[in-house]
C-alpha cells in the first residue's frame, strides 16, 4: 500500500483527524446557564480557592498537550509548525486510541530552548500532562528539563523516552534468546540526537553495559573538542581511548559488539559490520521508512535478533507501545514526574507480555491490549 | 434553580465538560499507517512545501483557541488561569454547540501584555481562529491589537467585540420602538472596561451619537489627567465641558440622555436617574447576575426598553448570540482579520431576525438556529 498517498487522499477528505466532543448536550437554557454562565462562577470560585481540585472539575484529569516546534519531524528534519500539524494531530489519535486520553495538537512559532519553554510554561495551566514531540537535539533535552523542573505534572519528549523504554523492553527479551546479561555486553548506539541520547542513558541505567555512541563524525570519545554536556556525557559511558586527531571511524566500533541500535539513517549498517561483532549480534535498525540494514541482510550476516521501526518486519519497536500507558498511569495516579524508574519499570511491563520471547517476537504488537493498562498500573 | 450548586455537582461528576474525538477509528494497522507513521509523512512534507493548504489537510479550518489569562473572569476579576479553566471550558462548549467550531481552552499563566501576545503568536500555528476570553482592560486592547496585527486568521476578543455586537443589535430595534434616530440619542455607559470601551466604539461607529462614558471615578472628560489612551479617545465623544477639579459625578450624566447601557455593577442605577432622562429612556442593564438596575424598577420609572445579561428577563444580552456565528463564518470564508464591518454586519443580522420588535423582544432567543448560519453568510 502506498501510504503517502493513501495519506494525502484521506487527510484532504476528512480534513483534520480530531474534533472536540462534549460530555453532555447543551440543549436546554438550564444547561446553558449550569456549564457556563451564571452556575459556571461557582465552580470557577470553587477552583480559584482550591487550585489542587481544578483537575476533579475540568478536563485537566484527562488532557494532554502534544506540543511540537516542528524542528525534527519524523525524518523530514525542520520543517515548521505547519509541517509538523498533520504529525501532531496523528498523535493525538494515537493518545485517544490507545489511552482514552483527550490530547490537542500545539505546534509552535518559535525555535530557541527560552522562547520554547516560555511558550510551554505559559500555557501548562490548559493540560493535565506535557507530550514533547520532535524537537530538535540539543533544544530538546535543555527543553525538556526545564519545563519538568518548573511544573507538577507529567511531561515527556517522547522520541527521547518512548524509544527509549521500547528499545529496553526489546533488548531485555533479544538478551533472553542470545543468553547475555546486558551488564556485560557492548552496546553501540549509532546516532546521537533525542532517541540516541535517551537509549543510552536508559540502558546504562538499567545494568551498566558499555555503551559506545557515534555520530555523524565518528566516535563520541572524550578527547573530541566539539561535543556538547550531552554528548560529553555519552563519552563517559565507554572505555574506548582515542587520541588520533580525527575521531575514530564508525565503521571500528563494531568489533567485539553485542548490540547495535540505530537511531540515525537509511543504510548505515552492512553485513560486513555485523560479521566483526561478538557472536549472537542483535541488531535494532530503526531509520524510518529505510532501516539502516534490512533484517534479511542482517540475519544472513549472522544477526541473533533484528528489530526495525517498521510494521511490517517483526519486532517493531514503536513508542506507541509505550506511551499510551506511561501517560494513562501518570494521569490516573497523579504522578508529578515521570522518573526513570517509571521507564524501567514500563520496559520490564512491555517486555513481559512477550511470555516466550523468539527471534521474531521480542516486542509485543502495538495492538496488544493488554499494554496500556499493564503500564499504566506501574506508573504510579 | 440554583445553577451555581448544580454546576459543582455537574462539573465534578463529568470531570471536565469537552474531550477529543477521532474522524475515523484507528483499528487497523493500515490506518495507523496512513494517519500516523509513514503514511503522515507525505501529509507533513506536502504542508510545509505549502502551508496556505494546512487548513485543507488538518483541523486548522475549523479550531479556535479559547485563550484568557483568568485576569477578569466573569464577576470575579482576576481568580488566575485554573478558576478560569471552567469557563474556558465552558465557552468551547458553547462554539461546538452553537457553531460545531471545535475550540480548545488555553489558560494561561502570564500576566503583562507583552508576556500574553509572545504566548498566543508562539501556539498561534495551532489554530485557525484566537478567541480572546476575560483578560482584564486596559492589557486586553494591546493584546488583541498587537495579535490581530501579527497573524493573518481570526482574532476577536469576545468580551469587547461580542458585547459590542449584541449590545447595537438591541439598540437598533429598541430605537425602532421609541421612534429615534441613534444619531441624534445621548448615550450614558456605565462602566469603561473591555465591554464599555468595545460598545462605545462601535455604536459611534454605526451613527456618531453623542456618547458619555463613565467609569467608577466618574464621567470621563479630557481634562482629567488619569485617562489611558482608550478612555481619552472615550472622551473625545461627547461635548461635556468639565473643568471642576474633581471628577462629574455619575449621576449627573443622566440628565437628557435617551440611552443608558451599563457594563459596571448591581444597582448602579436608580428610579430617580431614569426618571431625569429624556422620554422613552432605554436602559441596558447588563451586570450580571445582579443587574445595574431591575427591570421591573426600571419600567416604573419610565423605561420604554429595558435589556439585561439574565436569561430569566426580556431581552438577554448575551454574547452567545454573535461570536459563534462570526467564528463560523470567519473560519469558512477563510477571513483573516475580523473588522468593524463584520460587526456592524453582525449586529444587523441579529436586529433583522426579530420581524416585529416590541418592548419584550428586541433580541433574538440564544437558542435561536437561524442566529449562527444568518451571520456566518455575512462574515466574508
Amino acid at each position: 500500500m502506498d501510504f503517502g498517498n493513501e495519506a494525502l487522499k484521506r487527510h484532504k477528505q476528512l480534513k483534520g483527524k480530531i474534533g472536540v466532543s462534549l460530555k453532555d448536550k447543551l440543549d436546554t437554557k438550564d444547561k446553558l446557564s449550569t456549564y457556563y454562565t451564571p452556575g459556571v462562577a461557582a465552580v470557577s470560585s470553587h477552583v480559584a480557592k482550591h487550585p489542587k481540585e481544578a483537575r476533579d472539575y475540568t478536563w485537566l484529569n484527562n488532557s494532554v498537550a502534544v506540543i511540537s516546534d516542528g524542528s525534527a519531524v519524523l525524518g523530514l528534519g525542520d520543517i515548521g509548525p505547519y509541517g509538523a500539524l498533520p504529525v501532531m494531530e496523528g498523535k493525538a489519535m494515537l493518545f485517544k486510541h490507545f489511552a482514552g486520553i483527550d490530547a490537542v495538537p500545539i505546534v509552535l512559532n518559535v525555535h530557541t530552548a527560552d522562547e520554547i519553554v516560555d511558550a510551554v510554561l505559559a500555557i501548562a495551566p490548559s493540560f493535565g500532562g506535557i507530550n514533547l514531540e520532535d524537537i530538535a537535539a540539543p533544544i530538546c533535552f535543555e527543553v525538556e528539563d526545564r519545563v519538568k523542573a518548573a511544573l507538577s505534572i507529567p511531561v515527556m519528549h517522547d522520541d527521547q523516552h518512548g524509544t527509549a523504554v521500547v528499545v529496553l523492553a526489546g533488548i531485555i527479551n533479544a538478551l533472553k534468546i542470545v543468553g547475555k546479561q546486558l551488564k556485560d555486553c557492548r552496546v553501540i548506539i549509532i546516532g546521537a540526537g533525542a532517541a540516541g541520547v535517551a537509549v543510552a542513558k536508559l540502558l546504562y541505567l538499567y545494568d551498566k553495559p558499555e555503551i559506545i555512541t557515534v555520530d555523524s563524525k565518528g566516535v563520541i570519545t572524550k578527547n573530541r573538542k566539539d561535543l556538547n554536556k550531552h554528548k560529553r556525557h555519552l563519552a563517559s559511558l565507554h572505555n574506548v581511548i582515542h587520541t588520533h586527531h580525527k575521531p575514530k571511524p564508525i565503521k571500528e566500533a563494531f568489533h567485539g559488539a553485542d548490540i547495535v541500535i540505530g537511531v540515525s539513517k537509511p543504510e548505515m549498517i552492512t553485513a560486513d559490520d555485523i560479521k566483526v561483532m561478538n557472536k549472537k549480534p542483535i541488531i535494532f535498525a530503526m531509520a524510518n521508512p529505510v532501516p539502516e540494514i534490512y533484517p534479511d541482510v542482517a540475519k544472513k550476516a549472522g544477526a541473533a535478533v533484528v528489530a526495525t521501526g517498521r510494521s511490517d518486519f517483526p519486532n517493531q519497536v514503536n513508542n506507541a507501545l509505550a506511551f499510551p500507558g506511561i501517560f494513562r498511569g501518570a494521569l490516573d495516579n497523579k504522578v508529578h514526574k515521570i522518573t526513570d524508574e517509571h521507564k524501567i519499570a514500563a520496559a520490564k511491563v512491555i517486555a513481559g507480555l512477550v511470555k516466550k520471547p523468539t527471534a521474531n517476537e521480542i516486542i509485543p504488537s502495538v495492538m496488544d491490549k493488554r499494554l496500556m493498562p499493564a503500564i499504566a498500573k506501574v506508573i504510579k
